[in-house]
């Protein structure tokens, strides 16, 4: 298919041309450009929310429910599921399937998983291609879920307008969370399991745990919603607090602020893989060898060689403009 | 102290010096390139051996144990352990405590951890850095210990002349090993604990896998050795081995091969930092803001913006150079 005609089907919605579109932007085929360009005047319509939590949480439960009661509120949902721990998409493409089946006579559901290998530069990379896709593509709402741990969870909320932070009973979780970083990107806190021994205790801690941040007075405080995601306990109730943040973040201004910090991290990473291309092109001309030779011998620092590479690298680009 | 006296004293083996300049270049203080500068001509003289295996395997018992073989066969030991997957310090540091204690009265033997936060860039900055302080040292050996598991344990490799690789019976290792990727950077296989049951099978499963690994005729095949490190078994026949590869390394030039692709590494990381560092600068200049926000209007897309950036930065480059 032609890129103005993929692009064209992109933006009226064909589930098949967005998952060709993103299989090609992901691993950064010759069509990206041109595909991203065609795409971006369709942008900035979608409402992407991040839902994070250790494994065994409930996450793959939580946004299945969580697509059940959107569409039942006539909302259009893309499921993107990142695990950046794992090495094999087996795992995965099989949770893929099986929720595929669930949705699969809805065309306004979407679900794809990306695992970490075989993407250049990893999932911090291929997300926000994927993203741009499914924006364009006209969903109301992409749910990016994150199967990792550690700073994997942190990195989610870069994506996301919204970041929901998934914790269930007895998992020492909310403990968790306060350590790897988790609780200053939470937007929304999720119980689920709530129906378990131990759910008042971990909202408890929560809430104290919230209570403390130092935050303004016009802020944002991250509300505690318990869900038995198993039994679509407490979705609606989750939607609610969703649509309120989606409001606070209009009114406030920070919609925009995180937009445009993440377009600002997308166009430093894109612009920073190029000039990595041109270093790896000066390698090529052998510069690079003999830098390395010399460090290997001790005649140079690797600082120093760096400061030569540089200029090589300067060198070449004024050649180039001149030419 | 001055940086010339400083280096002076790292190059005499001074440990307090050595000490100091490690934390002055892994955080990238002021004297990082003088430091550097100074130490090149004194480094390439020290064999790096990487150590590592999932945690429960014996990675700081093996390592003890070769500290005090390699120190009664009259050789220099800098031990520097590595831990990517904490953010907190804290356990190696008691590990680190422990250990120094052991050899607390030995100037022949130097140990170090480092933790993943607070260090600008993570460990892969870090450790090349550290380990070219203990080279310049004067130390005959240096052993770099890996506590972390999956990635953290393939990318040891790229660090060390030799990368032994720990597994223990009964721990799946052997097949999680295989998958990891582990299989491929491992010169020679250790099998820690090897009076428990079931060691034999983790040696011919081990053997089975080196086998089917397809090497040329002139190949080094990794060796499995057998040890029990709390009692220091097997550990004189690990250091025959190490010293039989560290032979091969030196007569098929692999050696050299291996350190050149350090040594670029090294410097293609420092160079992307530096423009990395100037893209920055830009966005101070309010270039990237704009560029951000046409972005997130869907004026522009984030590869069309790439490139003004580019442009921007080329175009500041020529006119700092004509200035």
């Amino acid at each position: 298919m032609e890129v103005p005609a993929l692009v064209e089907r992109v933006r009226n919605g064909d589930v098949r041309a967005i998952a060709r579109a993103i299989s090609l932007v992901e691993n950064a085929a010759a069509e990206l450009r041109p595909i991203m360009a065609g795409l971006a005047p369709g942008t900035g319509r979608a409402r992407i929310v991040g839902l994070t939590g250790s494994p065994g949480v409930g996450k793959s439960t939580s946004s299945n429910a969580l697509v059940a009661a959107l569409r039942a509120r006539g909302r259009t949902v893309a499921v993107l599921a990142v695990d950046p721990s794992s090495p094999f998409s087996g795992g995965a493409l099989l949770g893929d399937r099986i929720r595929m089946q669930e949705h699969a006579l809805d065309g306004g559901v979407f679900i794809r998983s990306m695992a970490s290998r075989g993407h250049l530069g990893g999932l911090s990379w291929a997300t926000p291609h994927a993203l741009r896709v499914l924006d364009a593509g006209g969903f109301d709402v992409i749910l990016v879920e994150t199967v990792g741990v550690g700073q994997a969870e942190v990195d989610v909320a870069g994506h996301a307008d919204t970041t929901l932070v998934l914790v269930a009973p007895g998992m020492g979780d909310s403990v968790q969370a306060a350590k790897a970083g988790v609780l200053e990107v939470a937007d929304i806190f999720v119980v689920n399991k709530a129906d378990r021994d131990g759910a008042h205790v971990t909202v408890r801690e929560l809430r104290q745990m919230t209570a403390q941040a130092d935050r303004g007075p016009d802020a944002w405080r991250p509300p505690i919603v318990s869900t038995v995601a198993a039994k679509s306990e407490g979705v609606e109730e989750l939607l609610d607090r969703l649509d309120e943040h989606d409001a606070h973040l209009r009114a406030s201004g920070e919609l925009d602020r995180r937009r445009r910090a993440r377009a600002r991290a997308e166009v430093e990473a894109i612009a920073l893989r190029a000039l990595q291309d041109r270093i790896g092109g000066i390698g090529g001309h052998a510069d690079l060898d003999e830098l390395a030779d010399a460090v290997v011998a001790g005649r140079s620092d690797p600082y120093a060689a760096a400061d030569a590479l540089l200029a090589a690298l300067s060198e070449q680009q004024g050649s180039e403009q001149q030419g």
